[in-house]
Order: C-alpha cells, then structure tokens, then sequence
C-alpha cells in the first residue's frame, strides 16, 4: 500500500440533490449512497472516483459550520482528505514541525476511521484532513 | 481500469518553495519534480499521492490568471483533475446536460494529454479538469 493516497476531496454545495445533477447525471460519476452526518450537520453524496471518492457536503442546518463556509465563501472545493498508514506518526511529525493541527489528537468516527484536521493556516489555504482507515 | 479517477487536485499558492515545507517536509509527500509552464506562466510541483497527484502552483507572472486568481481568492484549493477515458464522449454528454464548458473541444499537451476545462458556474462552484491520457 501506498504510505499516502487522496481518500476524498470535498465540495460544499447549498442541495446535494441538485449538485448530483451535474456530478453524476451529466458528468457521469456514481452515486455509492448519501447519508446525514447529525454530528457535522451535513448531508453528504458519496461519488467514488478510482481509489478516492468525490463528497458533496450540504449543511442541514443554518448555523453549522459547512453552513457559514457556503454563506462566507460560496459552493466549491472545501477540503482535501488524505489517507495516511499510521496517523499519530504523521501528527507528531506536523507538529515537530511547527504546523498548527485542528486536532491535536485523532478523532474516532463510529465506522473505525482515526481522522484530524490541520488547520489552513499552516498548509497554505487548504482545509486538509488525514484519515486512518481501520486495519 | 476505472472510468474515471482523480488525476490531481491543484492549490494554488504564493511560493513552490515554501510551499513544500508543508506538504514535502512535514506531512511527508515525495516531491517528483517541479516544471515552469511558460504557456500558463506558473511553476508546478508535482507530489505523486497513490494513484493521484497534488499539484502545487505558483504564478511566475503578474497578470497571469493563477496570479489573479492568488490576489483575489488567496491560496488555497485551485481545481480539481478528474481522468475520464475518452474526454470527447464526456464533454459530448456535458453539453447534452447545458453544461458550460472553458474548452468546448479537448487541447493537447506536448506529453499527449487532451484535456479540457469545466465552467465552475455549471459545477456548483468547483473549476474542474478533465484528462484523457494518451494510450
């Protein structure tokens, strides 16, 4: 396996449905499922695309934070996800470096996924999470 | 092989260099190499990530559309590359759908590439990239 590859690349969009008009009716990706995060607030389109996914993001309510981006800077590309084998090495070696994490320490997600986001600042403008995926 | 699979995602920022103190240094990417584009009148740095690439772009020009791009929006995510099979038959479907297209017809790179812009207004806000690699 490959130490690093892109897991998903995010866009926000106001209406996951309309989004799919253009994603996979006239570009023609694939639709696995959509389902809502409650926790994020977000509605979400999963579209693989080769060994990665196309996700479009739709706040479900008005005072989530993919709600103020969208109101702040508008639909488009939102965040890049990389998969990374060992998450905590990476961390450590971001923060030996000075780079300012979201998450000090990776999160869980109910489906096994250890994640952390760091922060724009630090990467030149990209929101960029890492995932671990379970082994 | 899959219809379609994400080439690159490129960003867009100020300086190469500085740049890859992030994505080289710290979060641990392998640089392959960085080329001017004199046609595009910027600088890219391409870092290979599985079956993908991220791709760092720095304007070499002042009124260059990367450099425009870089004063008005900042630096941050600047497109995202999808790899289709056969790029015509897309861009056929694209237009059959009222999608605006930057390239009605694929452009050809000197290393065989055909590709061709979609308009973010017809994406939901994501300048997108098609490729079609040379077989």
């Amino acid at each position: 396996m490959a130490e690093f590859k892109i897991n998903h690349v995010a866009i926000v969009v106001p209406d996951v449905d309309e989004a799919l008009k253009f994603w996979r009716d006239a570009l023609g990706l694939t639709l696995n499922h959509v389902e809502r995060n409650e926790e994020e607030a977000v509605q979400i389109a999963f579209l693989p695309t080769g060994e990665s996914e196309v996700e479009l993001l739709a706040p479900i309510t008005e005072d989530s934070g993919v709600a103020k981006y969208l109101a702040k800077k508008g639909a488009g590309l939102h965040h890049l996800c990389i998969e990374v084998e060992h998450i905590e090495a990476v961390l450590s070696r971001l923060v030996a470096h000075q780079i300012e994490l979201i998450n000090d320490t990776p999160k869980l997600r109910p489906n096994g996924i250890k994640y952390a986001f760091v922060h724009p600042k630090s990467t030149g403008g990209v929101l960029l999470e890492l995932y671990e995926l379970p082994k």
